[in-house]
């Protein structure tokens, strides 16, 4: 469902752990909606069956780093010797198109992208207590207490920077998150300042 | 469904014919919800039927006229020699159990709210078109063609208000309409000035 002739930028972004992905996946599951996903820009080579475009936009270190200097990269960051980055005008045709782009990614992205799109909407995802988002690190099976004692510590401090985003949802349930998100996004279509000017038209044409 | 400790209030305005009042009812008749009419005050005798505290609080005129230079009423208007309005304390109750109260008024009420209840939410519900409202107001078939045009006229004025709510629900069908409020008031619970304080309490407990 095409809710506006102009999309939303949609970022949503928390704490490692809290399930940003999976509520991620249940939103593009829902049936009639208009999202789609930002193809990312990367330094790392391409892994087998990873089709340029599609999984990312595969582009060599030189390249990536002029489109830092241009001013291209919405945000950016470097992982394990390589770049990962979202490229602003991919962003843009998506919005131009009627599209509500979701960006789901790391909090210092997020505040990166803050300053460069003022429309865009920020979505903090949040666990409903620690101790939820220390039994759902626990659960993977994968780390050492230590390591989760780690990722509570971060999650902690990330918490601290929800202030800085406009809307909070708890992850209590998926299809909580996600009937909230949506609901988000209708939301802000009818914003007064969004859709002000169809009734400028209006009241001219008649 | 109870979404936080505090609800809402949801002042929902618009042009007369635009369909305030099934808008209204349709959201009331949806399931899971905590939204609760505020009981209006009048100094109009009670009709038949009419209890009182149910369909209004009727009081003298000695006692309205008290409330308003006590500051006690949220809204209020003169109409055919009678008051109405809205008692504060009466909204101020239901918030404070958590229910969404739902104001349904005309513009100039909406008005005086505004500058009393700053976290109020204020809907505009708007016609698809100006020929959408024409026809509604012509299919009621009670009123003459002098009269819709006096009406029309009077909306295009009032449309000019839009801009001072917060959203603008389009009444292109009343279902999308009472889905667009609901979208609205869940969102508005998950903003990040409503929401922060528990997250708060949360990095505090541990």
């Amino acid at each position: 469902m095409k809710l506006d002739e102009k999309g939303l930028l949609i970022v949503l972004s928390g704490p490692s752990g809290v399930g940003k992905g999976t509520v991620r996946s249940a939103l593009f599951n829902r049936p009639d909606h208009n999202l789609v996903y930002s193809v990312s820009m990367t330094t790392r080579k391409p892994r087998v069956g990873e089709v340029e475009g599609r999984e990312y936009f595969f582009v060599s270190r030189d390249e990536f780093e002029k489109n830092i200097r241009e001013g291209k990269m919405l945000e950016y960051a470097e992982f394990v010797g390589n770049y990962y980055g979202t490229p602003r005008d991919e962003v843009r045709k998506q919005l131009d198109n009627g599209n509500e782009v979701v960006l789901e990614i790391e909090i210092q992205g997020a505040l990166q992208v803050r300053e460069k799109m003022k429309d865009a909407i920020f979505i903090f995802i949040a666990p409903p207590t620690i101790d939820a988002l220390y039994n759902r690190l626990k659960s993977r099976g994968t780390e050492s207490e230590e390591l989760i004692q780690s990722r509570i510590e971060k999650a902690k401090r990330e918490l601290g920077l929800a202030y800085k985003y406009d809307y909070i949802v708890v992850n209590d349930t998926v299809d909580n998150a996600a009937d909230r998100i949506m609901a988000i996004i209708r939301a802000e279509h009818a914003k007064t300042e969004r859709s002000i000017h169809k009734y400028k038209e209006m009241l001219e044409v008649k």
